[in-house]
């Protein structure tokens, strides 16, 4: 492995165990490639909202999760600055699935574009997220102290 | 109760206990006033995301809550269509408040501005919501089936 | 020319004519196709800012236009409700290139992606935008005063 | 006038002679203070899209040239980044004022809002900008050739 490429299932693994949000809304991540990430979360009573729907909340952590790891995919820390999201067609059961991919990665600015999908492969969310990029590797942070 | 007021009682009632991932995420319903919504979230291990602070999608889950009780407050259904946040400090623990504010209502769309504090009074996070105003009543839910 | 087919050369005709903000700043428009718009404008001294780089209000008003024809390019008035643009390079001189591509359309609500790229197929700036359907035609505006 | 006062007479004269789109558009800036600027509009035919409001790229522009005028009133060089605006009511004559206020400022990322409104004082439109803060101070672009 060259210092250049950093680990991908590393770097999965990672945020699959330390994600906490993710693992407490049930979200899996489910592929994870330079510049890009997949997730997935079948919908569940939590999920849902005052009006029977999946909550923005649930979408949107799904799309921020998948916008996080694709921005931390490169080994560097990149944390989320500003996010956008259109909503656009309600989701009440099956599996939703997010998909990140990069639209320009700099220095320190990168931006990338989730697009939250159902079973059907109808579009019910798109996310656009702006990330601030730190000079820390994110695998730097395993083995660190994780209680609040 | 005139018509033209909605019970705000019954609408805090109603959202508290039918807004499930709220109650999944431990967001609580402060107040409810016409166009107006206040919310709490207790930092818990399960909003942390993998560098150890409070989760985007964390912060727009309460968020998004109080701009749902906000735009509903009226008494008159309301989805949200658009939603934009920015990142501006991050939370690591203590207890975080969010408050939604009417910028404009009209017939069909409604604007929202949600602040989100820390228990210091710092300012963790801006957000803005666009809702899209449907005939329904919000109190006309009560009762449904909710199962998914 | 069937009723549901909206003639795209008139809708073209009727913006490239009556858009009179896109002719001040010297916008053109090149291709109209149902969800479609593609324009252009060759950078002059009136587009800079303080800092000798395009204005970030000349960039939104041409991804704005593209963004405008193409949502009004099924032949019903469709009005700008809210827009999310993201700044990803300076621009200087040449000419910039705006291409709004339709993401979702649905009866009241329409979603729009604009990329604005520079001469080197650079991407300048992503725009989204979202439009509210209204129920007249947009050829209707054909022959109105157009005093201010 | 200490070192941290940046001299507000200077840099409103700065941008009233350097921003070369405001000029064209003629755009007024009436106020800068630290953190705060306020533009105004008087609306000319140019400034009208195809059903004859304000296109929304003239609205941008104004209340791009309030955030870019206030993100650098302390003095440092400050670019947008990213920016949202919400399109709350049409406007067809008389003035239009932008009054932008500071939401936060750090060392590197400024918010901004923006607040657009007709003569009746009614909001026309609500825009927020985020700014990316460069080492360089605004003043010392004075003198530059300003050709394209």
């Amino acid at each position: 492995m060259s210092t250049s490429t950093p680990d991908q299932d590393r770097i999965r693994a990672f945020f699959s165990k330390n994600d906490r949000l993710a693992r407490h809304l049930g979200i899996e991540l489910v592929e994870v490639r330079p510049g890009y990430a997949r997730v997935q979360m079948p919908i569940k009573e939590h999920h849902l909202n005052g009006v029977n729907t999946v909550h923005g909340g649930a979408i949107c952590s799904m799309a921020d999760f998948a916008f996080a790891v694709a921005s931390n995919s490169h080994g560097q820390v990149a944390v989320a600055i500003n996010i956008d999201i259109a909503y656009l067609k309600p989701a009440t059961s099956g599996v939703l699935y997010a998909e990140a991919t990069e639209v320009s990665c700099k220095k320190t600015l990168g931006l990338y574009g989730v697009r939250v999908t159902n079973d059907k492969g109808e579009l019910v969310s798109e996310f656009r997220g702006m990330a601030y990029r730190r000079p820390e590797q994110i695998l730097d942070f395993e083995g660190e102290d994780k209680s609040v």
